[in-house]
């Protein structure tokens, strides 16, 4: 190599430990991603790129995120492992520069009508000796091919983002295993109480209802689910002497039980990602007056979600039968619920309430609408990790 | 710069993009810190290295591993962010190359009396824009003192160093958060039954107590004293009308209650960290004759540690009173245990607790100690994440 070509490869390496370092800086998955796919074109550019994953389970290459003009309309694509040039690179674990794709007898056509391949460039990213997806770049923005200079230089670009995206892939991982274990426990803690059964879908369902209804975004929904989910998540150290006692409870007996709210708090504050769910564990039992516990919270000082499971807590609770009590008809639940706004339960969420109530829209089966369409979009956003 | 520099540049930045790879190519803290260590002396040779890692809430640098002859008479070491030339550099953010500490004022004297430290090289660890640590070169191996080279090779290695070093703490954290968390909940799940106060604590101390004598190793008793924190989770689902039945029980309340294994194991499952105590969740009901639930296992089928806690948790279960039955004395629970071991527990095990009754040993005081010793020997190996 000449001077001049050493110093284009040394300012070359210097790029490549930057990208490496910036990628390697954030566990975020979706940082990860979006980093890389910007990072790709400096390294070489092209009309598109995309980073594809591999599910191993379902032996199929799906991505979360794509650029280029062709992204909106391949969103969902899923591609078997060793099927076209993306899923043959996957299985061979070898990069390759197609020049010209429609004389490749693995290619199988562009999903996007709107979009015309000519050339690809796909490097298998792997780590932890595993092939765990493959960074494909579509059409180079000069020139007619791929060189053999963008491969070489992809091939090192393609080290560090595996590993930081299985890190990140690891990470996210082990943050849903956590979160799916709370749930599975929040579960576990309302089968012991077969007088509620049922109870913890309800809430979720009129919770989401009064959501969308409210004009909540899907992030904002989505906390308000796992919230709903986990608000009585405390009662796993309430005894069922307490909690299912056939009658009022006692003074000391009432004080254990309202500890719930608090302890599900402490639970659900040593997870980080949990940590947004705190005001709606902790403050699911407050009262607009300040008479609620634990904290006597007034007005708007109550979260907004806190103040809607609160409602959705309420009418369940109402409607349902108690070993001392019969449930109330929906009708007088409704009238009841009515007539505590303002002084105890949220006016803005209980008007919500009375709209929905009226049109014959506050169902459990609403909600599951409202929360089959939120998990598509976040399925749409982030894939299923 | 000639070619040959150019070269050797290229070379060198090679060799940075080569050890960066391999440092984030895991989560394992321990295996981060390792390699790091054998990848600065490559980069820079020294007479011993260290990495100090920044305890925020403690304002103290201290460190897990080290390398060289003063390794083993500084392990515990922790100095104040500020203190001497490493809490210096923690604390300015600041590289530095020292060529004679004796004149330097912030030196604070040799930690170990037979190493004597003429240059030094620290170079903060820096992550998410805050100093997480510190890296540190002590006596460079072939000359009088480090040179502006060797600073300016280290700062780049100190990159992707502390990248991989704070997404393994990130990792391990959120492993340990996990945990406690779902020790928290074995802790909730207890004291539901007022009849069982402190089983949990007994069971634990009188495993750790049979691990001990039977020789078991320190990751084994870890193993042992967290699936016998967490053996009767699965009881989370089991409806207090069954688990506090005052009387036996009669055949659909037993079938409810043997499910807690299965229940218990499912759940310790989920967590790639819990996975190995799912063979002591799962299995401590097990008998030798294979007349134990759920899987009707078999002798030396049944895992050790289950046969541990089996024993452990007979001992507690017999010693204890519950509301149909007043407590064994002692004496007469360790006679049971000798009279059902070979068809229920298992002989090896009994024997060990015969060994240790008799000599007075089978005692919480003696699980405590047995306890105490484990976490101070766990500390020394990895400090607290």
């Amino acid at each position: 190599m000449d001077a001049a070509e050493l110093e284009r490869r040394l300012a070359e390496q210097e790029t490549l430990l930057e990208l490496g370092l910036a990628l390697a800086e954030t566990l975020d998955l979706r940082r990860v991603l979006t980093l890389a796919l910007e990072q790709a074109e400096q390294v070489c550019a092209a009309e598109t790129s995309s980073i594809w994953e591999l599910d191993e389970s379902a032996g199929e290459l799906f991505f979360r995120v794509v650029r280029g003009a062709a992204a909106p309309e391949i969103g969902n694509l899923r591609i078997p492992v060793g099927e076209g040039i993306v899923g043959s690179v996957a299985a061979s674990g070898r990069a390759e520069v197609i020049h010209d794709v429609t004389a490749d007898p693995r290619w199988i056509g562009d999903a996007s009508g709107s979009f015309d391949t000519r050339g690809i460039l796909a490097v298998p990213l792997v780590s932890r000796g595993r092939t765990i997806g493959v960074l494909q770049m579509l059409n180079p923005v000069d020139g007619d091919s791929f060189s053999d200079d963008d491969l070489r230089r992809m091939r090192l670009f393609a080290g560090p983002l595996a590993h930081a995206l299985e890190n990140a892939r690891l990470y996210a991982r082990l943050q849903r295993t956590f979160v799916e274990t709370v749930t599975a426990m929040a579960d576990a803690v309302e089968r012991r109480d077969p007088y509620t059964g049922g109870h913890l879908h309800r809430v979720v369902a009129y919770s989401l209802v009064l959501g969308e209804e409210l004009g909540l975004s899907v992030a904002d929904l989505e906390t308000l689910r796992l919230g709903a989910t986990l608000h009585d998540i405390g009662k796993i150290g309430v005894p069922d002497g307490v909690l299912l006692k056939p009658g009022p409870l006692d003074a000391s007996e009432a004080e254990i039980m309202r500890r719930h709210t608090a302890d599900g708090a402490a639970i659900v504050q040593r997870i980080e990602s949990l940590r947004p769910l705190v005001p709606i564990v902790r403050n699911h039992h407050e009262r607009l007056d300040g008479s609620g516990y634990p904290d006597g919270l007034t007005g708007d000082r109550i979260p907004l979600p806190a103040r809607i499971v609160a409602v959705a807590d309420t009418f369940d609770a109402m409607t349902t039968s108690r070993p001392y009590r019969r449930a109330l008809v929906a009708e007088a639940a409704a009238a009841e619920i009515r007539r505590v706004a303002g002084a105890h339960l949220c006016p803005g969420v209980a008007a919500a309430f009375d709209r929905l109530y009226s049109a014959g829209r506050f169902t459990i089966q609403e909600g599951e609408r409202v929360q089959g369409s939120l998990s598509a979009q976040l399925d749409r956003e982030y894939n299923r990790w």
